[in-house]
């Protein structure tokens, strides 16, 4: 009853992130009512996106000429620190600060493993290549950005570790009450940490 | 920074139901970093939805040569019972329970404006179109399998009005208990309805 497309495409779709078979087939049905047109412009836009390359040093999406991305092509921006980022909206995020002008890697989704992943470690091995490269095998310091949760602290340890013997210094990100939080209903974890460094 | 077919990607896949911007820009990332062959595969199925059609009765999603779907083309089933549900999974739903040998109405999406859309307008009179070819324009009973919501509610009682001089009966689907469900947790609402319709 049936037909194949809707299968084929609720198959494919449901495996992406925060998409499983039940929004996949209930996002098939919605785009068929759209009709072919609205159908046919978003499967271009989603073609699209295969034309985009990644960036042979940090990993962040591009569609220069070139391996590298808009980051790592500007010379400015080699100045010996590096940070590492779980994924691109990370990257994003931090950009838009302003507060950081060295080069990122993106390492990754981080897993619950409590291993690096065999696509992390490779891309931990670009980072050191690119560190042997552009700083002479020693970075001015590397700043682990990962999220400050059991995951994110697991991950630090362990690229520290892979990192250690590339870098002066690795940071991670300070953690302390975000502005506008307030203090009563800090967690003690979050309050240790806004104590111990103090601004 | 952020390539042209990212933010058209976004722009467009933010639109659909259940997706946001956040979640759209995510996705994006996670489709370039697969490759290029997966995406071109997801994007073929999402262009192969464009080639299914709406059956001009019932307007379930169909891949036949003609107008009608396997339901509503099944002579079989012109048994002059008529069922009207929200949504294409609703249909299926019901189609499990091998309960119900009409044919369908889909409705599409209830609102919560508290009148009938333009095109559930539209679709209503194609269902009085349809018991005028099939039925002699007098249903035997139209079935209104509506979620036992607010808006299901409404929505039932515009339909019904819209739909009482083309049947000899229009019901609802019977309320009560869930089969595993326990008397003690039942919401009075539903208490009261399953005492009424006993069975």
């Amino acid at each position: 009853m049936i037909p194949d497309e809707i299968k084929h495409f609720v198959a494919l779709f449901s495996k992406l992130p925060s998409i499983g078979p039940r929004a996949a087939t209930r996002l098939a049905f919605r785009l068929v009512s759209k009709g072919s047109g609205p159908v046919q412009m978003l499967a271009k836009a989603l073609f699209d996106l295969s034309k985009l390359k990644l960036c042979k040093e940090c990993f962040f999406v591009h569609s220069n000429e070139g391996p590298l991305c808009g980051i790592c092509s500007d010379t400015k921006r080699h100045t010996g620190t590096y940070m590492v980022v779980e994924k691109e909206t990370d990257l994003m995020t931090i950009e838009k600060t302003h507060a950081f002008d060295g080069v990122y890697l993106i390492i990754g989704e981080l897993t619950r493993s409590g291993v690096l992943e065999d696509e992390q470690k490779s891309r931990l091995e670009v980072l050191k290549n690119t560190i042997s490269k552009k700083s002479n095998g020693t970075a001015r310091e590397i700043i682990l950005a990962l999220n400050p949760t059991t995951y994110g602290d697991i991950t630090a340890s362990l690229i520290q570790k892979e990192l250690a013997p590339f870098a002066q210094k690795i940071s991670r990100i300070g953690r302390g009450i975000p502005t506008g939080g307030e203090i009563e209903f800090a967690d003690e974890e979050t309050l240790h940490h806004s104590l111990l460094r103090r601004e």
